[in-house]
């Protein structure tokens, strides 16, 4: 996290398989992922986003944000929506997409 | 997923970073990890588990719960405490949760 807020805020819940053709050269994905970290991490109301893939495609993104019409701008942003766009047509076999509220958390080992 | 519930349910969201060690021998720590989404998915309310880490030891695992009663319920669980120690004491260098409620979903590509 690039901050340290206190809940409530969001969390948006990324999960996606990738495509077996991406699997085998993941390269312009992976670029497309970083570049699109990056330009999230400067959106207004941006937290912080964390990421991991299983090296069987599975993989989660989570990014925070201080409110949901934080996170649903970020979708709308011009250079994301094309990103989306080459991930649904190139890019991903499936994916899902949750809108959570974060009430509580805790942090360890303490 | 193990069904496809309609939101509101709770998402519990584990972040976590693997001590060197852990790293380099991750067998044990592994093996508890299958033996506990194993057991999850036998406590009243789960809804499913989600799981992917990073060669640096980052790894994120979302848990999906009817309640958050449910999600508390399951951290209560005796042979879930005793692995947890586990990993407070011999695995994790850090690690954070958070319980959230997811609200919106939505999948792709369509």
């Amino acid at each position: 996290m690039s901050s340290e807020p206190t809940p409530p805020y969001v969390a948006v819940i990324f999960t996606s398989r990738l495509n077996a053709a991406t699997c085998r050269d993941p390269r312009e994905y992976e670029e497309m992922s970083v570049r699109m970290e990056q330009l999230a991490s400067e959106q207004p109301g941006f937290l912080g986003v964390e990421s991991a893939r299983r090296t069987d495609g599975t993989g989660i993104t989570v990014s925070y944000w201080v409110t949901t019409e934080d996170a649903v701008a970020w979708k709308r942003v011009h250079k994301h929506r094309e990103a989306q766009a080459r991930g649904r047509t190139e890019w991903y076999e499936s994916y899902k997409v949750r809108i959570a509220t974060v009430g509580r958390e805790y942090a360890g080992p303490d």
